[in-house]
């Protein structure tokens, strides 16, 4: 491949970043000194140019029908009031779907905003938040953001925990469960161990659990210390509505609804994440889907020699066999298929894939094999 | 009226949630011991129930039909995408509307994380955090939410400002202005001596500038410290669909956007506050109706012999003559006009009320009339 300019857009903005620093001077030191999330990259106007969008882990499928009927019927005068600031509807539904009392139901902007919403009520300055090394990466920024001392345990090479990782005391604990970058799924053992040696609140991100064997919603009613987070984004295709929530006893749920801004979730995302909610069988059949997607695609990568961790999510972490996984981004990208590289220790070797539809995967091995083939399409 | 139960529901919140702070353990002190911002009452279903809603300072007009229309179109499976990060459309038609470039601009998920952005950024715990009292209570929230040293300055009984609120150094400054309840318009002067004199970032929050009869927008770009908030929810009839913007110098922009969260407005809010700023037209007709039903209202509270402040904003602040403040929201309240009582020393004489439209103005006058002739509707 040579020397030719390398394209991984999301990695030179940070530099960029990086080289303004000193600029800043009204800002706290550890804002200054932090560096900002970094989504991952769409190229302007990609809908309408032919790319194969499969670097953020959306959902392939278009939302439900019921869903979009109901925001169309939504349209009118009454945007110009204030939301439910409570958000309501959408807390009956979730306590509806998930068998929960909707006073330990908070819902955000995004399942983001559920996380920064714990972070600002639990974590101050010089205390210690805990992740593991390799995770979602905005769970960093936010202890960042807290100016908190950042403890990142790293994982194994099969990306499962290490004991280190337990015997940790902090106040607040990030996990992600199942853990992006591979996927992996955690026992429900380790999990409620982690709530009850923490001494600090114990966050799990459960953004994927929909496409797993099993969750950790159970342990809500034991561990008083856990908040457990869910997406909208993923199993029921609306990441552009931006709708999260958190389930947790009350007292948590209490404190947290202290820090969160009052009208965060709009009027029509909030009619859309009811109207989703009330349509779970529509969505259950397509997260079916996309298991086996996900299932067959593995196999066919293992096929073509690459190792593909066992992912309980809707993407997996797959190691190319023929080409350095940045080259393979980059060829890729060439092709007009986004895909996600982390240019880190852990993950420099590998490739983040979100399971697309049928036609996108088949489309995705078929320009792997030109690839490693080295065919001109 | 007697020894018959009050109605402020705000207030009652607000007590339970005192009387629940000590079971709580997992938080942050200064989270544990605040107390959370209260929005305007609600009464359930109130808009089928022929409530007049005069109490949080939406517009009273429909939005454009350009923006449902707008809207309308976006409904499609487009939305299982996230939105754009950066909300470039929004931030390119705010620097065509208002004159700055598209750089200066961060859109928030409404003007309220705007604000929590820049105290999330600039403010740390023990740093002093300075504001006028009475003005927009949220103000103090986000203080204590940073664990911050909220210093609240007085403001003379006729709402101007002291010349203590100039000599305090403060981490971070936030000024309404118009300055609610009683819309008071500072002096652009007064301004630039706030951010030359404060020692820290200077938040102007102009959420009701489009009815003022001037604004410090041209201040930024001489002052590197100040921020310039505003809102798409009063002028542009958006309350539901939470958008608001900052301008400020391109390094105080580009350290607030790395505490924001990546995906904070959603992809419809987008589309709407592009549509709405490309039609500015309807907006500003609309907009100067307001402002005559204001000063309609004002005058004729007048000769009820109320004393009514001098407002440049969508609302006024009113002094009942023939009942106390608390009495009349009370009366408004059976009759099912909803206007907002804040019960405070400097407050608790007066009611906020919304500019509504002329139909609703009407009948606000009529009640008045009737509450304090004692007639019988």
């Amino acid at each position: 491949m040579g020397s030719r300019a390398r394209i991984y857009p999301v990695i030179l903005s940070k530099k960029l970043l990086t080289q303004r620093r000193k600029e800043m001077s009204y800002f706290r030191d550890n804002i200054q000194q932090m560096e900002g999330y970094s989504p991952g990259f769409q190229p302007h106007h990609w809908r309408d140019e032919g790319w194969i969008k499969l670097n953020t882990n959306e959902d392939p499928f278009p939302p439900s029908p019921k869903v979009l009927e109901a925001l169309r019927e939504a349209i009118d005068g009454r945007i110009r009031f204030y939301p439910d600031s409570d958000a309501k509807s959408v807390r009956e539904a979730v306590a509806r779907v998930y068998g929960v009392d909707e006073e330990c139901v908070i819902v955000g902007n995004g399942c983001d905003e559920v996380l920064s919403i714990a972070a600002r009520a639990v974590l101050g300055e010089g205390e210690v938040m805990l992740m593991t090394r390799p995770t979602y990466t905005l769970y960093r920024v936010l202890g960042h953001i807290q100016g908190a001392k950042v403890l990142e345990v790293p994982l194994n090479s099969d990306f499962s925990l290490r004991e280190e990782f337990f015997s940790q005391k902090a106040k607040l604990t990030f996990i992600s469960n199942p853990n992006p970058p591979s996927g992996i799924l955690y026992e429900k053992a380790d999990m409620e161990r982690l709530c009850e040696e923490s001494g600090g609140v114990v966050v799990i991100d459960e953004a994927y659990a929909d496409f797993a064997d099993r969750n950790c919603l159970g342990l809500v009613e034991k561990q008083d210390n856990l908040v457990i987070t869910r997406s909208l984004s993923k199993y029921m295709s609306l990441a552009g509505l931006r709708i999260g929530f958190g389930i947790a006893s009350r007292d948590l749920i209490g404190g947290m609804k202290k820090v969160k801004d009052s009208y965060n979730v709009n009027c029509l995302s909030q009619v859309a994440a009811a109207a989703a909610l009330d349509d779970v069988g529509y969505y259950s059949d397509k997260m079916k889907e996309i298991r086996r997607e996900r299932d067959s695609l593995t196999e066919k990568l293992r096929q073509l020699g690459w190792k593909v961790f066992p992912s309980h999510a809707n993407f997996i972490f797959a190691l190319p066999a023929q080409l350095h996984a940045s080259e393979m981004y980059e060829e890729l990208f060439r092709k007009k298929i986004l895909v996600r590289y982390f240019d880190t220790p852990e993950t420099k070797d590998g490739l983040r894939i979100t399971i697309g539809n049928p036609e996108e995967n088949r489309r995705l091995l078929e320009v792997i094999r030109a690839i490693i083939g080295g065919e001109k399409e």
